[in-house]
């Protein structure tokens, strides 16, 4: 239905656009994520020694992933958009079931209002939830 | 100088509030990141096992902190801003180095411009860098 669809608030859209991303990467593909990214994005990890800067980095960190990945199901728990009119930052904590075995991350997402109206990811930041528990 | 204040950049402005809150939770002082976020501030450090949401709650969690943490010296490495008009995200690498002991970490932080003028922090991610290697 159109009508619902506009009317969607932006919480909806930005979780909606996490969530879509997420089942692909759940799947063994990374390229959702790097679709709603934008060229000057920024990332961490807990794999990588420092900040990665920009798209073009990224496509090359998730490369040996793609088809690496297969999540049974997960939880997206607690998820809170604080937007304002040109950016919204989306965190939550993330529970990945791979064969019976739980991962659990903290997870924060900026996302920023681009000029063609879509929004697109300028930050991610994924870490491992309390990994001195481990 | 006042001109030279007032032609301050976002960048260099959020950088510098960042600055002197670390440099006093380096001295076992809290309050200077306290003091810096809003109410509706949310919350990832290593040591939680779920998002904190606001300022009430955030008070607490550093309550035992105080006066306990001595950091020698610090570097933040590669500081960088992406700001719109209402928000600016602050990312770096950070390297605490205590008793010769260096202490790795990924942070983001975003500030949100305030209707007061001033920037305060609306979401805080801290991680320690790469932690399967310790």
């Amino acid at each position: 239905m159109v009508y619902a669809q506009e009317k969607m608030t932006v919480q909806e859209k930005i979780i909606g656009l996490e969530k879509a991303a997420l089942e692909r990467w759940n799947h063994g593909d990374p390229t959702g994520f790097l679709e709603l990214s934008a060229t000057d994005v920024v990332y961490f990890d807990p794999s990588i020694e420092k900040r990665i800067d920009g798209l073009e980095a990224l496509t090359k960190l998730y490369e040996p992933a793609k088809g690496q990945i297969q999540v049974d199901r997960y939880e997206m728990i607690n998820p809170l958009v604080q937007a304002t009119g040109e950016m919204a930052v989306l965190t939550y904590n993330l529970q990945s079931y791979v064969n019976d075995k739980v991962h659990k991350w903290n997870c924060t997402e900026v996302f920023r209002h681009e000029p063609d109206g879509k929004w697109q990811i300028i930050q991610t930041h994924w870490s491992p939830t309390q990994p001195a528990l481990k």
